[in-house]
């Protein structure tokens, strides 16, 4: 072999924060906190961003250890963003609709070592996060120095507040030189089951995505857009977004917590916001709006752009905010792939028929994602637009392995969700899907027992499992409903042990309450469907397919 | 360190050819040949390619090993793009413009084992062309399966033609999981002096690049673009269009040799080009044209923008075309960075006469380049758009040293061309330049001694070099003066031993010949001025920067 004679330039975060620092200094994020609009220029969070890395220098953080975040979308979030990484610690972003218990164990399953809190997020929950020991410092997040945690945080950790930590730190940092293989950040794809699954991104995939952000043909994000990431940015980054913006040098508009349609019209008018993103649960509620309140519309006239995902898409979506000058990308991803895999660009080469076709398929893969269908023995699927296989994703922005403690010392390890073939690892998406002859995947099933609602997941199983418990319950199953405004909403479809009146009003009076032990609010089923006996598949386990497709609305 | 967790995929030209496959096919390249337009599709191509591959992996060509094309714009000289760097070896795009003795030494220099050729440059170079003994295999392309090379090669190597060559191998090819930091292309950048200086591009280079030109701020090629690179394949790959054109999807339209106006109507007429790429010499004839002939309007309705890069652009280049529809982009770069750097992208921040101001700047740097500009100390200039300083470029697709055979053994060597500095490798550009507050890079004036005619390089050194061995010559530089159709154009600034008239008619009658031994007639200088003495600098040496201002045109 003969080696190329290019510069050895690793793809680290470090050319999105030397780029900001070069080009960027006076772009700037808004935040919108409940009590205020926030404006910071980029150059100043760089800064604020290098006495962050200070801190974390000095409180013993090495490079590969785990920081978490249980923040919603701001601009000390961001900074933590910069920060983090390019320090060559690890950003571990953690769900904050998770329960207490979940998130201790998450905590201690990255490892991590520090905690950053928004004080809102504590105050709710933080009695209930049994931090473990080796979380060792615990900053606050909010603007008033005297607020600090509430309720205290164990004992032996020290605590600090945010703009204190900031005020007493420097801000010249000596950024280390990295490699693109060092892990930047982790994400959990669901806290909610007994088996965790962390994917650990590298400096070099999430660099390549932030670049795949910049395609024309896709997000296509540029320096005059101005950036609304509405998805939190616990979840996968927030799809990549805020990278994104910070190396094309647009500006950022963040929503904190609240993604009602009302704070979104203040802050896309007060941002001049260009393009939003968010899971199609907030847009059907934010179209609502505009219906109800017209001079919204005339409050909003920036956006242009809604790239949308987490969750299909139908044809009058798109039709209703084209009719208010708004176009509408129908994007798919996953945690593991960073999470963008598909952007649903129009083809020049599609007949009028064509085009309206494919306008709510899933869409074309991005460059650097190549694709496949495979069938129950692994072979290719034919991609004629009709046969269903399970959607297999070859990227260097996809995951190899999942993370766990282990890992750390054996590396990428193949398992149940990768296969090795045609020399390379593909991830196993657990997701059906066709691909047309011009490469539109559409995603027609899913082979994984979870339930989308409004963005986040639901574990069926989880439910199921603890629904068991109950002694009135023969066997249970929970499948998706779908659901006008949260997409997805999970039912519970039960066999009692005596189909009987008074066992019926039993269960219905106290399963939630059982439930809210274990799940937050959101997860657990307003709707019960009582059967004599569920159905079955040919090897006894419940047919969970046919359960769901009773649960469609009549075509 | 802790390693990340995503897949190792490398970047490779493989991505390229393996999307081309599972999505474009179907899409077209069109090749404007003297006698025919002809249209093949990226499936046929990619078919083609493997044909190629299996007969250089029969005649012998293995991991490495470079081999060479004399070829114009051609889908076989695409075919070969794809085929050589995918396969394992080296791509060598020869300039098709030199002398045979300087093609012959830089076939021996890059240790070339085949060489591609047309047959048409053959004819009328082939005889000038020692083949060195190394070069064992010569095909010849064109149509006709009969015409062989003429005048023939050096005996003991093995001639095929093309399209007998393609006949005779399959297409199934094994092709080979590559490393990304392997060679893919060499490049030399002059051919004209005593030192040819080969950039040895890697995969990852070329990949990067090729995603670069994706980015909606920037070249933005789109699926539906059709693109014409009228510069040539083989200066720096045609500026990475073909393989930007390629992952794109976007159709190619190939001009081969003919970048006239006449013809380059024909062929967006044609193919329904949407963008086009060359020097500004090309596009000053084109302008001509559009005003001669009014009906040339019509028939390129379909081409929207212009990237052009390889001189510096007036305003009135710029309005003249915007008042036809088509929008120009100014670009910067060099073979060394692959070779885009630059590209003008207007920023939202700018007031209206920044707009117009920055239009004729070279632009920002492309996400994933890094800039600076230093004193003669090595010291960061201020960037406020006046102080000058020499470029210097970081970026994973930048030259990191030069090509020679030795550095196959010993890898990179930073020489003096390249300055380690900041924990990272700088390519010292050899231009001065200035850096605006927004980040736009304006060169200003050039450290190297080179003229630019019609987008070749002319040594003047070289030139320098011949004219003293002249009998009557005393002192003569060569430097540049700013032409309406080349750009720039050499001009002799000479002083004889003795001023006289009779000496002036015999140097005015004679250098001519005397250069068109060792110069193609392109280089030659039309102009000679007669000085007494030429200007001398501090140190004695002649003052070209003295005479270069004195040949510009009054303010």
């Amino acid at each position: 072999m003969l080696a190329g004679l290019m510069q050895n330039v690793p793809l680290t975060l470090n050319l999105i924060r030397e780029r900001v620092a070069d080009l960027y200094p006076n772009k700037t994020v808004t935040t919108r906190y409940p009590h205020a609009i926030h404006v910071i220029g980029y150059g100043e969070v760089l800064d604020r961003a290098g006495h962050i890395a200070n801190f974390l220098q000095d409180i013993g953080i090495t490079r590969g250890e785990r920081v978490a975040t249980l923040a919603w979308n701001s601009h000390r979030h961001l900074e933590l963003y910069m920060a983090v990484p390019c320090m060559g610690a690890v950003l571990h972003t953690i769900n904050a609709r998770l329960l207490g218990p979940d998130i201790a164990r998450l905590l201690d399953h990255a490892d991590d070592r520090a905690l950053f809190v928004d004080r809102s997020i504590w105050k709710t929950i933080g009695h209930e996060i049994d931090l473990p020991r080796r979380v060792r410092h615990v900053v606050v997040m909010e603007d008033e120095p005297d607020q600090m945690l509430d309720p205290p945080a164990r004992a032996g950790t020290t605590q600090a507040h945010y703009e204190d930590m900031i005020r007493r730190h420097q801000a010249a940092f000596a950024w280390p030189v990295l490699s693109e293989d060092e892990a930047a950040s982790l994400c959990y794809t669901s806290g909610t089951t007994g088996n965790p699954k962390g994917v650990l991104y590298s400096h070099r995939s999430t660099t390549l995505h932030t670049l795949a952000c910049l395609f024309a043909d896709g997000i296509a994000m540029r320096e005059r857009d101005v950036c609304l990431p509405a998805v939190p940015m616990f979840h996968a980054n927030a799809w990549g977004f805020p990278y994104a913006a910070l190396m094309a040098g647009a500006n950022l508009a963040l929503p904190c917590r609240q993604t009602d349609p009302t704070s979104l019209v203040e802050l896309i008018e007060a941002a001049h916001v260009t393009m939003a993103t968010a899971v199609p649960t907030v847009w059907i509620g934010f179209l609502d709006h505009l219906r109800r309140d017209a001079s919204a519309l005339g409050r909003i006239s920036s956006l242009k752009r809604l790239p949308v995902g987490g969750a299909a898409i139908g044809r009058s979506f798109i039709d209703d905010f084209t009719r208010y000058g708004i176009e509408v990308m129908h994007c798919w991803g996953m945690t593991e792939i960073s999470p963008l895999g598909l952007t649903n660009v129009e083809r020049s080469d599609l007949d009028d028929a064509q085009v309206r076709e494919t306008r709510t398929a899933q869409g074309l893969p991005i460059p650097g994602c190549r694709l496949r269908i495979v069938d129950a023995d692994g072979a290719r699927c034919v991609t004629d637009g009709k046969m269903p296989g399970e959607l297999q994703i070859s990227s260097p922005w996809a995951a190899g392995a999942y993370f766990d403690r282990a890992a750390e010392e054996k590396g990428l390890h193949p398992e149940g969700s990768f296969v090795v073939d045609e020399g390379r690892v593909w991830l196993r998406t657990g997701d059906i899907a066709t691909i047309d002859p011009h490469g539109y995947v559409r995603i027609v099933d899913r082979a994984k027992d979870l339930i989308k609602s409004g963005g986040e997941w639901i574990s069926s199983q989880a439910l199921e499992l603890q629904l068991m418990n109950h002694p009135d319950v023969r066997e249970a199953a929970v499948v998706a409903r779908p659901d006008p405004k949260w997409q997805e909403r999970p039912v519970i479809c039960v066999a009692l042990h005596e189909d009987t009146k008074e066992l019926r009003e039993r269960f219905q009076q106290d399963y939630g309450s059982a439930l809210s032990e274990h799940f937050p609010k959101w997860q657990i089923p307003q709707e019960v469907v009582f059967l004599t006996e569920l159905p079955k598949g040919k090897t006894g386990k419940i047919d969970k397919i046919a359960l769901r497709t009773a649960m469609q609305p009549a075509q």
